[in-house]
């Protein structure tokens, strides 16, 4: 695989060796609303199939068992939650991904196999041997993931009866069915791909992810899964896959509840002939915003399908100090029950907004230089309602079905941003109903 | 004002010059229930005067507008918001409290005069004004709290107007009058009461608060006026309120968000002739016992009556590394969406308690430690789901109004406590029609 230092300007890129041009074909989802609109194009990665079965883990006849194998030579990278109480999968998923390429991914829903101790543990690996047994390969090259209940035990009889239909189902068309076949309460399948053509060579990057609720990924999200045909190796793609996160999956909220189970694997098959080099250079900075756009559509499409959300949110935060404050400032506000509940019944409370603004934990805030800004409309200047702010510009806004909201701190340079969601009675209806 | 030094043994304090009786009459809420019963007797305390009128504030005829007159020599202390976005009262108050003991608390509802700025301020000094031209007294001796929505200007012309109705009303027995004058979108009055007898001498202590929506307070909470006739040297005051709020109204949450307005004072009469010396002596703590007990009865009663809540929770977090990983720990269970809709829900869900520890920003947590109970039902122990637990007893235990959960991390030998509500469909409500 040839590696290709080229520099890119505008849509034209230009090698040490000549010039050529840049074609990107985005097949991603609208994020003009709420909801989501159905699944996009994803286009087939070569050298990753992806097999669905319904395995009855928790309720009959739905797609809850999802097999992705990944061709010889693949590499990986992964990110994983930071809860202290992670899950059994991600245990043995981390360990098996320490010095050795994957061969597949066994991703399972309705059991998060999550608070289950050494039994949990157990059961993650023997689903790992099944799977080795059906590819024929080494257990430690299958990596685990489990999503819903936590605190059960993962019915791993019906995990291993289920492999043969996933295994019978491997296609490399199978992205789409696989994007259902991770859901729980999610309502609509989730997926974002981008087909770019550098030096002539056509690289795919395609990802699904799942999640709704128990959203407030301190590293990845719930889970995700993106895989592309470029040639990257395997420290540039876990540099690549940690600083996408951090523009994505580690920007969004929808509740505040990081997750037991949050993964995002990035995978990546080499099969295009394009390889990408060293972080920095202008084909790898082409490759790398195809990556961090899959993974902010996935995100997005995360809060836009959160659990009873009606308004998809962005913040930003800007003239902080530190990108920390500008990051305190906007969790603070985006966990802010009173904000959120003003949000769901369109009402321009900025009080609440001020309130959450002045309790965030920073070490210093001067908060006469603070405006607000709910898109153009000046709510809050220097620290007091705007003179010429009037309630039915702030009605006005905040009816719509996205808003971005604009904090400037008056204190520095730094920026931050996130989306998040509204509170509604569906939240709580949803949350209060899960386990029945 | 004689000092009298006494050692408390059991029910019998041992005073330099002989021996004498303790008789505590305990006249506070019962904290059986979530609903709060009626106020109880509040005793009028010999020096303070309450007048209370409905002055129109925001809505026509109810009480909104409430007058504490002390008699000259009272002693005060008081605790504010640290919410960056002080309301301009609370600057003022602050201001007034400075080197000058007040002889009179001016409080409405309706508007809480945050977020307005320099006008804002000057509204707040008008208001202490007005209230000194009624009473014959410096401006500098008034102190003036609001409370409502943020943002809008204060109706001062209203409030000055209703000034002379509160001067008429201004009686000792004027304390249920005043806790019904302070309400906002609380449901029921708030009031608690003590009355001691030390050393021969009859000692009151009584207070009243409202609250019960962005509550999270981090000094005091909404508003808090609590009242003795003892004889408490200003210092001592302040330590004493200090102490007592962080038993009390610094460890409750609602919804997390700490107010702009948030407010405790505790005023000193030296009526009832008895005088506490240096903190510490069995006197004090006698007198310091009644101070927090009525404080915890009001914070306990701002949860009770909480926006929404139909469950009151005690959380309670031991053998930590120290009292602020305890602290994290129990605010982070306290405000996890998903914890509190399962509480709603009598969910036994002990998995989102599970996740909500192990997101806690501690230094260090070895989560094979971590036990929790739910009252005594160990529902996880060592980190993984308790071998004897059955879901039919964890929801026994989520069915009652009032539950306990003891989490034990195994670091050490800190503990806190603290008391929090459940988030239902009545919070959203509540929130999202605020404003209309």
């Amino acid at each position: 695989m040839p590696a290709t230092p080229a520099a890119l300007i505008g849509g034209t890129c230009y090698a040490g060796t000549g010039t050529f041009s840049v074609t990107i074909t985005i097949a991603s989802q609208k994020t003009m609303a709420v909801n989501l609109p159905p699944l996009p194009v994803l286009h087939p990665v070569p050298g990753i199939r992806l097999g669905t079965t319904r395995a009855g883990m928790r309720k009959p006849d739905r797609r809850d068992l999802v097999l992705i194998e990944c061709a010889p030579g693949c590499q990986a990278a992964a990110v994983f939650t930071r809860n202290r109480f992670c899950a059994a999968p991600v245990t043995v998923a981390q360990e098996h991904l320490a010095g050795r390429m994957p061969r597949a991914l066994i991703i399972n829903t309705g059991c998060a196999n999550a608070g289950t101790g050494v039994e949990g543990l157990s059961d993650a690996r023997r689903s790992c041997e099944a799977v080795a047994a059906e590819l024929g390969c080494d257990a430690r090259e299958i990596l685990p993931f489990s999503t819903g209940v936590i605190g059960e035990r993962l019915p791993i009889d019906r995990l291993v009866a289920g492999l043969p239909g996933c295994v019978r189902a491997l296609t490399e068309e199978g992205w789409s069915e696989a994007a259902h076949g991770i859901m729980t309460t999610d309502t609509q399948p989730k997926g974002s791909s981008r087909r770019l053509i550098i030096s002539g060579k056509t690289v795919t990057v395609t990802g699904i992810a799942k999640g709704a609720g128990m959203i407030c990924p301190n590293m990845a999200t719930m889970l995700a899964f993106v895989a592309t045909d470029a040639a990257v190796p395997g420290v540039v793609l876990q540099q690549t896959l940690g600083r996408a996160a951090n523009e994505s999956f580690n920007r969004i909220s929808v509740d505040g509840d990081t997750s037991t189970n949050d993964a995002c694997v990035l995978i990546a098959s080499g099969k295009s002939g394009l390889a990408i080099g060293e972080a920095g250079g202008a084909t790898y900075e082409a490759f790398y915003a195809a990556v961090r756009d899959v993974l902010a559509d996935l995100a997005q499409a995360i809060v836009r399908d959160a659990e009873g959300a009606t308004k998809f949110i962005t913040i930003e935060v800007e003239q902080g100090a530190s990108q920390d404050d500008c990051l305190e400032v906007a969790y603070t506000i985006a966990h802010s029950p009173l904000v959120k509940t003003a949000f769901f019944a369109s009402d321009p409370n900025w009080g609440r907004i001020l309130a959450a603004i002045g309790r965030a934990r920073l070490a210093q805030l001067d908060v006469d230089k603070v405006s607000i800004y709910l898109e153009d409309v000046c709510i809050v200047r220097n620290g007091a309602r705007a003179a010429e702010y009037t309630e039915a510009q702030g009605q006005a806004v905040m009816s719509r079905p996205e808003i971005r909201m604009r904090i400037a701190l008056g204190s520095g340079s730094a920026r931050a941003r996130l989306w998040t969601c509204d509170l509604s009675h569906d939240y709580v209806r949803i949350n209060a109903e899960y386990r029945t």
